[in-house]
């Protein structure tokens, strides 16, 4: 169908053209609203009248940022990236990602499972509460997605034609670019500097040789392509529930270092037990927070290498090459650097949301100004410290030493 | 036009078609030739009958390998991509390619200039010739073909887009991963190995520390996109005489690291360098191509960081970033793995033509059974210092000291 603005009005419309759509309804009457998703997209719930359980979300990009408007051109060609990512998620973590009941690239729309019974982790997190499953199902999206989309599991062919689908997303790795390795480090005019950190940030500004270190995590994130990443893995980019794990909002998908969606779980991470020395106070759930990201690098390290000890052939390997004990020996050396970086990331991935123009809630938003003043600087502090030595960290131990010792004035 | 594979005699009436090509060769009686190019293609030279200096070369790939006839297929889109790579080579270093007069993508075909008064670099190596303009010749073409591909020059955006024209070379890439990064290292149905280092061949298939580094420069060949490669850039694909150099046959060029071409350039001269050990015993010819290789890195890295001095914005550098001493020590590191990497894949291409399908003229094809022997165990000795020792390597005097203090006993 050629491409045309959805409204609340035509969506249902649009829905009952398509035929599995029509049958999931049945013949109730639909009721729709727009809920919205941030910024970029047209998010519709539309549900069943007589039984509002029954629901999806229609999901639509038009081709301009919808939180500024028409003035503020972006292709929605970036819909097609999305739906590409999650029929990827679809066949290789299921139960991950929300079950996609129509796609439509020409449309830039997508119809998927509509989430009732979860809301967003950045949410859960700061109402303090547990989700035991975290862990463990965030690991197996990790190493799944990451593993089955690179070099070490598909051959040199597939790999190549693989990226041919992602390769196009321009626009949106244009803006990693910007605004998660270059702006929020300088003087620029999208930056959010809080009035109270004024004089802080222009001595973060002008920190030079942590800015060598972002230009080499910046020069990687653009020419490295590992595997398929989901380009966005904040914890608002996922819903929860004590049971469940769905990762949405693939938009910003393409195929580039193993280390960068880790390190944006894991920023976002830090940046909620930082959030919570300043609103909960609560020890035991910070704690809480501490032990899921270490159980994230142990249980995806050991998912993504039984993942590779499973398989004997790829681009990157061939049967008899190299003897059991050395491949190990590579193994671990790969796994080591994929740590790393994923340290380096996470930095970055702290560090943009101090002055950068998108700040997280849990930090931006605390109503004291001190308090909001003291989480940002050990925030920024903290992702100092990741960036300036990622590269020499050996183990998980001196990775939680940096992030419980940092003090706002060390 | 539709694909079809043109002879001896339809060649001529094809290149009378084409407006520019018939002007070239005004109202003259043509005369063809098949020369062959080797392996790959179909290649003629066509010539005026009263005036032989009026000629031009026409290259066309068939789908499958010439060599091997019509049951080893092989895409002939091959084609596509060295086109491409020509085009670029015309807008970047019109004065180091052959004139492009005629590409045709769907009959896979290009005609270009003739280069009647220059020989392949590698006949001109074996013939103890001194081109005393060929390392800064080739250090132009190093630094322009790869700075201009790269997130150093061109925008994000750009890069990208330039990528896309490339990413599809799929099958030679693979031809690369499988001959140059794997089977010369292992017991392989396509090696070829002299009857006299069947002892030594066995030794070496079992150096696992050295097929450790081997998979980490592979595994960089297909992940990391840092510049468009000629991507097989021996001194077979090179032509020259005292005055003039010419890049030929890119058809394996696609986007990886910035050392490949730089490597396989520089495995190729230590060849040569190795092979007059043992044929003219030339000590003054030796050093001329030490000297040689030490210019074309001096010359390389000046030339490369002159064109990066001159741009101050790209996809890595967004101006008022950093300070300008810091980007100098960015830049000094960043120029020093693209040296070390130059000698790692220069190990790898030195290695895979001692008992790989593809040697080398000057060292397989020594008629003495004991000095092709102790060429063969020579190579092979510095390959394997290049390859575990590359990224130590911090100057040129300890490389140089490498190639020349290698025994064969060593």
């Amino acid at each position: 169908m050629n491409f045309h603005i959805l409204t609340t009005k035509s969506v249902k419309e649009f829905l009952l053209t398509i035929p599995n759509i029509k049958e999931f309804f049945d013949d109730d009457i639909l009721v729709s609203q727009e809920i919205g998703d941030g910024n970029l997209n047209f998010v519709f719930i539309v549900k069943s009248q007589k039984d509002p359980t029954k629901a999806l979300i229609v999901k639509q990009a038009v081709p301009y940022l919808r939180c500024a408007g028409k003035d503020f051109p972006l292709s929605r060609q970036r819909m097609s990236f999305e739906i590409r990512a999650l029929q990827n998620y679809a066949k290789l973590v299921p139960s991950l990602a929300p079950k996609i009941y129509y796609e439509d690239e020409e449309m830039s729309l997508v119809v998927m499972q509509y989430l009732s019974e979860h809301i967003i982790f950045r949410k859960g997190l700061m109402k303090s509460n547990y989700y035991d499953n975290f862990a463990e199902h965030i690991s197996i999206f990790l190493a799944h997605t990451l593993f089955y989309t690179s070099s070490l599991y598909l051959d040199s062919s597939q790999k190549r034609h693989f990226m041919d689908n992602f390769n196009a997303n321009r626009e949106l790795c244009k803006l990693t670019e910007d605004f998660v390795f270059t702006f929020p480090y300088m003087e620029h005019e999208t930056n959010f500097i809080d009035e109270n950190c004024l004089n802080e940030a222009k001595i973060f500004f002008s920190k030079m040789q942590f800015k060598r270190s972002v230009l080499s995590l910046k020069y990687k994130f653009m020419s490295q392509s590992d595997a398929l990443l989901h380009g966005d893995l904040h914890t608002g980019s996922i819903m929860v529930n004590k049971k469940e794990t769905f990762v949405i909002d693939p938009e910003f998908a393409f195929f580039g270092p193993f280390g960068f969606d880790i390190g944006a779980l894991i920023a976002n991470l830090i940046n909620a037990y930082i959030s919570h020395f300043y609103e909960s106070g609560d020890k035991a759930y910070q704690e809480w927070i501490l032990q899921t990201i270490k159980e994230i690098f142990e249980k995806f390290e050991l998912k993504f290498l039984t993942l590779w000890d499973a398989q004997n052939e790829s681009a990157l390997i061939t049967p008899n090459f190299i003897d059991a004990k050395t491949l190990s020996e590579f193994k671990k050396d790969f796994m080591k650097k994929v740590f790393q970086d994923s340290i380096g990331y996470a930095g970055c991935k702290m560090a943009r949301r101090v002055f950068g123009i998108a700040g997280v809630e849990e930090i931006r938003g605390l109503k004291d100004a001190n308090k909001r003043k003291e989480a940002n600087l050990r925030a920024l502090k903290t992702s100092v410290k990741l960036i300036e030595n990622y590269e020499n960290i050996e183990n998980l131990d001196e990775l939680m030493d940096i992030i419980t010792k940092v003090q706002k004035n060390s």
